[in-house]
C-alpha cells in the first residue's frame, strides 16, 4: 500500500530491528516504530502498535528471530524469549502458527529462522492477495458492504484479508460503498479502516457499531466482510469483539456474511469455537478514548462515568452456521470440518 | 433520586423558566441549566441537554406553557411556537402527547396549560414507579440484566422506565448486576446509566457495545431491559439505535427481553414500527468525542479517521415479535395490536 506516494509494508526487519508502522498513532500520524530487542517487539504486540492477525503473525515470526540472535546459543533464554511472544496476545493463531515455524527453521540455523520469517512476510502477501483476487467475485457493482475491526492492510504485511477483495473491486472499476463498523472500544473500524479506504478512494461511511441491524433491517447491506483471528477445526471463527452480533443480525437479514482469512489462520487441532482463548483486555481502553483536540494534542479523556467498572472482551466466536464461506488464498469454502479438512490435506 | 443529598427532578417548571439536569455535563459535572423561554426548551432538547422519552415529554410540555405565556394570546405566534417544539425531536412519542394535551389545556386558559404540565410531569414520576413495581417482579434474586443507553431517572422526571424496576429489585435486597452498554455514539449508557447505577450503589460493569453478543452466548445475561421512544399500534418499538440489534441476539440465545413504557410513549395512531420516523443526527457526535483530559478540563477529541464520512441514525425499530413483554404502569402486557387495544379502551 502507498502512503504520500510511497510503498509500504505493515511490518519489516532490517538488520536487527524489526520495523513496523505505529498503529496506535494513526490516523493521526504516521510514524514508523523500531523495536531492537525481541522484548521490545513482544511490547509492540501487546500495546498493539502493531495489530491484526497476519501483521501479528509476521512480527512474532521476526521477534523469534530477534530471540535467537540474542539468546546467542543459550537454549533456556532462547525457550523463554519463545513463551514471551506467545504470551503476547492469546487469541491470535497466525501468532503461534509464525513462532512455531520461525523456531523450527532455527533449529538448522539463524539465517535459516531469517529466511524462514521474510518468506512468511512475502507468503502473507501474497496470501492475501490471492483472498482478494478470490473475494472480488462474490462482489457485484453497485454493492454496498460493511466490515467489521480492521482487516485491511494494516492487519497484514499488505493488501490484508476482509479489505483485500473490496480494494480489488475498487481497481476493476466497480462501483461500491463500505459500511465501516466503528469496532468499539479500540475503533480500528474508524481509525484504521477508514484512513485505509480514504487513502484508496473508496467510498465509505463510519457508523456506530448499533447501527448494523438498522441498516441491514432495510436492505441497504448487500454483504459482510470480515477477518479472522482463528478459526477451528469445524469451521468456528474468533473475530474481534462484536462479530458474532453482526453476523446473527446478519442471518436475520439474509445478508451474506463471509470471513476472510489465509491458512495459516486455521487451527486445525483446535476442535472448536469453544476451544479458542478469548483475551480480555484492560478496561481502560473503554473507559478513555484518545486523539487529537481542536489544537492537534492527542489527549486522552474519559468517556464514561467516573468510578464505574468496565469488562473488556476483545474478541468473540461465531458459530460456523452463521458463516456463509471463509475466502482464502486457496479459494472459498464451506466453514465445516470437511471442507476444512481438505483444504489442509 | 437524590444527588449529594438532595432530592431532584430531572426537569421542572418554576415562574416562567424550565429549569433542567444538564445531560450534556454529566457525568462529569452536576448543573442546572436554565431555558427562560420556549425557544431556549426547543434548544435545550435539540441539543440533548435534556433526553429521554419521558423527560423530552416533561419538557415539551412546559415549553407548550412558555409559548402561551409569551404568545400573549397572538395565535399564530402560538401555532409557530407549537411547530417549533414539535420539531426538536422527530422519533419520541412523549413530546407529541404532552405538546397536545398542553396546548389543549390552554385554550380554556394559561393557567389551566400550567396545572396540566406541572401534572404530567406529576404522571410521568408515578407511572415511572409503578412500572418499576410491575417490573421487579420479573426480576430475580442473582440476577444479571442488561440494558441499553439510559431509560433511567433523567429520562424521566424521576425514576425512569427501564432502571425502575432495578431500582425497585435493588431496595426489596435483590443481588443484581447490570451489564450498561456504553451506547455509541452519545454514551448514554456509559455515561448517564452506569452514573445513575453508581449513585445508588448497584453493581455495574460498562460494556462495549459490540460485546452484548459475547456475554449472552455465554449464558451470562438473565434478561435485558430497555426503554422507548415510540411504540406503534402493533407493538413495534422504536427506542436507540442499537435496540434493534439486542434484541435479535437476545432471541438466538433466549433471553428475555423486555421494554419499560408509560402508555405515553404509546402511538396508537401509528399502524407499525415502519411509521415511526427516525431521527437522523449530526455525523460530528460519531466522529468526535468529549471529557475530561488529565487535568480535568472537558476536552472535544477527534476519535476517527480526518475526513471520512459518518452516518448516525439516533433510533431504530424493534419489530414486535422480538419482545417478550411491554412494563407499563398497568401491567405487562404481550407486544401486540389486542393487547395495547385494551390497554387504551
Amino acid at each position: 500500500m502507498k502512503v504520500n506516494g510511497k510503498h509500504y509494508r505493515t511490518v519489516w526487519m532490517k538488520g536487527t530491528s524489526v520495523f513496523m508502522i505505529d498503529q496506535t498513532r494513526l490516523p493521526f500520524e504516521f510514524l514508523i516504530f523500531e523495536a531492537k530487542s525481541y522484548k521490545e517487539s513482544c511490547y509492540a504486540i501487546k500495546a498493539m502498535i502493531t495489530r491484526g492477525a497476519g501483521a501479528i503473525g509476521a512480527t512474532a515470526g521476526f521477534a523469534m528471530v530477534q530471540a535467537y540472535l540474542e539468546s546467542h546459543g543459550d537454549e533456556e533464554m532462547l525457550f523463554q524469549a519463545k513463551n514471551e511472544i506467545e504470551a503476547t496476545r492469546p487469541t491470535a493463531r497466525n501468532l503461534f502458527y509464525a513462532v512455531d515455524r520461525v523456531f523450527n527453521a532455527g533449529k538448522k540455523s539463524i539465517e535459516n529462522a531469517l529466511t524462514t520469517a521474510l518468506q512468511m512476510a512475502d507468503e502473507n502477501i501474497e496470501e492475501a492477495r490471492q483472498i482478494g483476487i478470490y473475494g472480488n467475485e462474490l462482489i457485484g457493482d453497485g454493492f454496498k458492504i460493511e466490515t467489521h475491526c480492521n482487516a485491511g492492510w494494516l492487519g497484514f504485511v499488505d493488501y490484508g484479508s476482509a479489505l483485500s477483495p473490496i480494494f480489488v473491486a475498487n481497481e476493476k472499476g466497480k462501483n461500491i460503498f463500505v459500511f465501516v463498523d466503528e469496532t468499539r472500544p479500540r475503533s480500528q473500524g474508524a481509525r484504521l479502516t477508514a484512513w485505509e479506504l480514504k487513502n484508496e478512494n473508496i467510498e465509505h461511511a463510519i457508523i456506530p457499531d448499533n447501527a448494523g441491524a438498522y441498516y441491514m433491517s432495510k436492505g441497504k447491506v448487500d454483504m459482510m466482510i470480515v477477518g479472522a483471528d482463528r478459526i477451528a477445526a469445524n469451521g468456528d471463527v474468533a473475530n474481534k469483539i462484536g462479530t458474532l452480533e453482526k453476523a446473527i443480525v446478519a442471518e436475520k437479514y439474509a445478508v451474506p456474511f463471509y470471513v476472510a482469512a489465509p491458512l495459516s489462520t486455521f487451527d486445525i487441532h483446535c476442535p472448536g469455537g469453544n476451544n479458542i482463548p478469548i483475551e480480555q483486555r484492560g478496561k481502560e481502553e473503554v473507559l478513555f478514548q484518545e486523539g487529537p483536540s481542536n489544537n492537534g494534542t492527542i489527549t486522552k479523556i474519559l468517556v464514561s462515568n467516573p468510578g464505574s467498572d468496565a469488562f473488556n472482551p476483545a474478541f468473540d466466536v461465531t458459530p460456523a452456521e452463521l458463516i456463509k464461506g471463509i475466502i482464502t488464498e486457496k479459494g472459498i469454502i464451506k466453514p465445516n470440518r470437511e471442507s476444512i479438512n481438505k483444504l489442509f490435506s
